[in-house]
């Protein structure tokens, strides 16, 4: 990246949008943190990358492209408006956009309930943007009451006029779906969450403080739920990648146990000087959280692999040389029955493996896109629009009956996972379903 | 990756060539061994990740995307010449190439000097390969001395008539190159190194045991060419991934120092376990190579962020939050004099850093083509060749203008970089000459 | 195209497919008849090209193209069950695909039901196959019968065991279709029709005798037909188009009117004499049939625009210059109640045009994939399959839900199309509902 | 292409710049003319169908391009230079722009020295546009003088300060070649041409009233011209293409002669009546040279397979059939030496046919990229500029090697071409040089 033509400004080449361009100050400020900088080392994708080998791309690209695609939907709806933008809430928009994953922890969603159960990394986030941090101190430094501003934007607590402004960082069409589905489907190679986003931008317009698609643009608005679809399928939700979340969770809790047993002093050489309050399970401050990142918990697997607890050695290797769990799938009914994981678990012992670390049954579940219900949470089930010839608005189900098919049918998958050594025998004990083609 | 139709293969996606099917036991066998899967924690283009933040990319995916053109190439030189391929020709060309950078280390060329003195990537890829490890286990398990014929082709010592087949791992037209000019150019977001793969690799045949560009291809050959050139002077030389390497370096170099003088005890909690005989500069076992990656150093750096020495906790701030050094650039006469390079170390130790550790100069050379020099070093610059209508051989820069044009020309950069703080002092009493365009 | 490397083989350059390689001779000898290179000289999507500028393609490039996928299917599925493809059977079928719309004669859908009343352009192809021509003399002077047997793949009247390679040519999934989606999206600028043709191939197999995708495949197999839905209601029945073809045909219709009449003699200077036969409604012979094309009509056009009818005059004049008639929108009920027509007929005529050949209706239908109806005509209907990990087939609606919504629901548009100059006024009086975006 | 959001404007979808949007009511207005739409009925690349199946395109979608070009470079510049655009100065550049080629005739540069000898595509356009057509009537309607402007900025006689805007019309650096490029490897499946527009454009900048690349695009710049020496060896240079347009004038020239002969009355049916008074060698009016395009002469050449004249039935046949002459490569000496030519002709008489005929001289020649000569044309040998960080301008070749390589290096070809029946007697007495692979 580098200035060009005199201005102050930031260019990053990026595989995605070719050339993003930074010219606020304040966004460029911003990016420039060390806790925005802290992003370069989580992965985006958590385990995937050993599903995937190509999805190693960090969470700072997702951000940067996030921002950048605010800035053309912003851009898109004031031209379609024929209005011009008002510059603080482009700033206030994009500044949003860019932070709104600066409170993600080691390995994102597989860590995350382990990690510091109870608060979620949309808190942290937060608590990123309104703390003692230098992303606050840039906010603040430029318009005071502007980090609470973007708090609010990242919370949905804008005024009712503006709400669509929060829901272009978080709903059902929001800037980091755009971005994120079209770079994970890049990095790992998966080619369903493809979509053209200028034609989907270009489709966009404001009306009555929503955003909607034109009716050219339905093609576009059901090109981008089926991205969305397959990605949560195939891609997502691949038992390859829940399977390795699994072993990372078991050791994370084995450790722990060790810890509770007094049989792991975190004082000693087993434990990353990091990791302690986590591993102790202790209130963890800001600035502990902020120093933690994939490389501390990868350090620490590679330690353990000499770990004297053989359980813990043990799923260090399957974590680390990929021997993981396996999945015995089952179809519905959804939730096995309770003498059915008993057996398993009896099995699994009998082999010689602890059931709480090797036996795990797994959840995974997606509406891949949700009607409006009214009561709902804010946000998640926000519908998606679109607006007809005479400007009236339709829920998107109403007009398209490929987005009808997908609308509101959640698909469940529960997975029971054992070592692969195990798998056969159970699989015949069991009578599982016959495996559904495709991880459909 | 999975397995399909009940044969025991196993599918990559990949971002670059979209799948990669490996079948041969062999190959599958070497990709599940510790070894290879430990090219997962090394990213490929080292510290770019920084200029290009896309450029997360480990080796692992580079090193199948190597081993899939070489199985393409081969069917092709087949198909050229109407012959059948001999599996066990197929099996050694494709494990050379699947294993080429089995030896690197954390960081790549930026540490590699640094970290083991001596020893480059190449003697611990042959250490790798003939060594004590699974994959010379997995070689050797499937036939006696394959693991010493793999090291032959990777080192080029197979017998003449199949010195082709060690030019296609490690020449100036081989697997490698193809691999990561076409990856780098993804992952950084850079164009420049795009060509196409499957009209270059189909414009190839295999005259008097060389492989040939058919004159139907100078195009290809051409843009090959062009793409590397690009590729160096955008992106491998770009100033700013040079200043992170610089960093990099100075900060070990002066925890070494700091060990030298018992600053710095190894055993203390400085120092992760790991990297402990690096540090130590005490010889280096294979084991204790390989178990270190980019996570071990990554991770030492964070700590050293709160290290006592004042410049071991700055250049580990610069390093992780990117306020790198800077670059007075300096134009032919290539080498700045003396009395330059004692002023500016005057000029940075008066505004209070050691210039051992921030007053550093910097070379980055490349030819984009060399022709052939008979008394050369094996493989670097073996000739790419061209075959006319009649099977005649030609040197490819006699047959094409363009290649010509950057034959032979080396270009020589040598830059001094400094603390951005003092950079424009510095540029003032040094009146360097005007910076050249583009890094050109 | 040229020869390469002492084989007679032919390598052709295509936007779609990069190189289509012919090495069978009896192909070869089949693209360099004059029957075949006819097909240079009719437009692929007929009017279309006024709608979409670029779609100015032929049908040669699409018979070339259903050819090369036929070769790469056929691989596929050999590929697929470890066999060896019989050579006789790949020439047969890939002759069929390459000769499939050999018969079709000038603006092909839009003038076919004009030109030659009740002979559609199948049955031509069948003479052209089987009849006095150079096509049916390659394929005799390699193997007699051949023609009579490339006749029956494309009729449908193999024995059973080989109904599916008649399939391949002809159903809801075949390497007609395969070929025109991309090739039509790729020519007009549509996004629409475009799917990955390399993973498509890629996830078909032959199970019992029919082509069937894996389950894996399944996201493919969406695509292809979300891709085939698109491409009809945004391409294919594009209202502009539509309008051009409609004033074509009342255009011939009128200049036939004149000849029953006698005003419009055959052997005058207004009457190119390939189209004579044509125009005087006789029989017209095979040699009659392939001597015209698009220029013959065009030519006609240009000259009719200085016709002393007012009527050719003004249609040859909006044919040329693009004032075409413009649709008076109507949703359902599907068919216009006869006093609505009547009225908007008497509203054309007194504003000047005569109702015949200026207030028109037209109608199109569509049912982006059809379930298998038991007693249905061969071909159209059946159905796509699916195999599941046990080898079951299953039809693709069961498997896929969003198949499920596309299937078995008609789409029928009925538009009434009248001058622009009028359309204001009839629309007011016909009190049309609204219309629907984006043609949907 | 329709209007949207109440807006007149018009969209057209394009296979090279996916939208282009047009809302100037002037510039809507001359697409809509007859003149513009003739353009529809001229393939943009004459014979080269025959060689490459798909450029079968038109001018009418490059005049568009080009057009829609400008629009981009013009407010590249102005982004670029922090000014607004005179809408009348983007008017005038679009408008010359879309009208650069309406002056062509059929089948291009093939037949344009034998239809109207001594008068080019250029002066027929300056009629179009000054003379008595629908197009002056749009211009002049909109602003009186603005016909007669467009013609001196596409004539460069525009002052001084404005000779950019001329030389983005008409340059080595122009939106004819940008879009061109683009648009001819699109549609003939060449790879060659390819470049990245975007880039392009936005490297582009204007110092001193001159259009010059920043340094940061001479990477771009090198792209574009080797996308320019490549498309012209490799495609329009193409041998099949020049063999038929050599036919082509073989074929007119013939029937010329046989007018002059009076074996070929223009009145009788041998002759559409739009083409005689170029056979007739008469002075052409513009009302009779617009009346003309790609078409007519299609069908006459497809009546003149039964001509009875057994020359130009023959020449009829080889155009529609593609059984084209042959070349017999020379290498340089460029020039045949006479005695070379008369023993060809010799030959060729001696087997039966005329060499008037069927014996041709074909020389093709280019100059990759010129560099400036002061004394030379207006246009043609402008040279490309790059501009430094000190804003000094530089001829391109200054500052790249690689355009240093291509430039003022003209490459001459010259092919004796004759009858397939007689190549191989006549290449055997010729001694003709090896050919040079691929072209070069």
């Amino acid at each position: 990246m580098d200035g060009r033509q005199g201005r102050v400004e930031k260019v990053f080449r990026d595989p995605v949008h070719d050339f993003i361009t930074v010219s606020h100050p304040v966004l460029i400020a911003l990016i420039d943190t060390p806790e925005f900088q802290r992003l370069r080392r989580l992965r985006q994708l958590g385990c995937a990358f050993g599903t995937y080998h190509g999805a190693e791309h960090s969470r700072f690209g997702h951000s940067l492209g996030a921002m950048h695609v605010m800035g053309k939907v912003l851009a898109r709806l004031a031209r379609a408006a024929g209005l011009q933008l008002d510059p603080d809430l482009e700033l206030l928009a994009q500044a949003a956009a860019l932070l709104h994953d600066v409170g993600h922890g080691p390995f994102s969603h597989g860590l995350e309930r382990v990690l510091t159960p109870g608060v979620g990394h949309e808190q942290w986030t937060r608590a990123v943007v309104t703390g003692p941090t230098s992303i606050r101190e840039v906010l603040e430094g430029y318009g005071p009451g502007l980090a609470a501003r973007v708090a609010a934007v990242l919370d949905g607590e804008l005024p009712g006029e503006l709400a669509w402004v929060h829901r272009l960082v978080s709903s059902q069409l929001d800037v980091d779906r755009m971005d994120y589905l079209l770079r994970d489907a890049l990095f790992t190679g998966a080619f369903y969450g493809r979509f053209d986003l200028e034609r989907l931008i270009n489709t966009l317009t404001l009306v009555d403080g929503q955003v909607a698609f034109t009716y050219k643009g339905l093609p576009n608005a059901e090109e981008y739920i089926l991205a969305r679809h397959y990605m949560y399928w195939q891609v997502y939700f691949h038992k390859t990648t829940r399977a390795q979340d699994l072993v990372l969770r078991s050791l994370w809790r084995r450790v722990q146990e060790l810890v509770r047993q007094g049989l792991h002093p975190l004082d000693g050489p087993w434990t990353p000087p990091t990791l302690r309050p986590f591993l102790a399970g202790e209130p963890v401050a800001l600035e502990q959280y902020l120093a933690v990142d994939d490389h501390d918990v990868m350090f620490a697997i590679k330690m353990w692999l000499h770990h004297p607890d053989p359980v813990v050695a043990d799923l260090s290797a399957r974590f680390l040389h990929r021997r993981l769990l396996k999945p015995v799938w089952r179809q519905p009914p959804a939730q096995p029955q309770p003498q059915v994981l008993e057996e398993a678990a009896r099995l699994v012992r009998r082999r010689g493996w602890d059931p709480a670390y090797y036996c795990l049954l797994d959840r995974t579940e997606d509406v891949a896109y949700d009607l409006y219900v009214p009561a709902g949470p804010a946000g998640a089930s926000h519908p998606i629009l679109a607006v007809d010839a005479h400007g009236q608005l339709q829920e998107l189900s109403q007009v398209s009956d490929i987005i009808r098919a997908l609308a509101r049918r959640a698909r469940t998958a529960v997975n029971l996972y054992v070592p692969a050594e195990v798998r056969d025998e159970l699989a015949q004990r069991l009578k599982p379903v016959a495996p559904q083609g495709a991880g459909r």
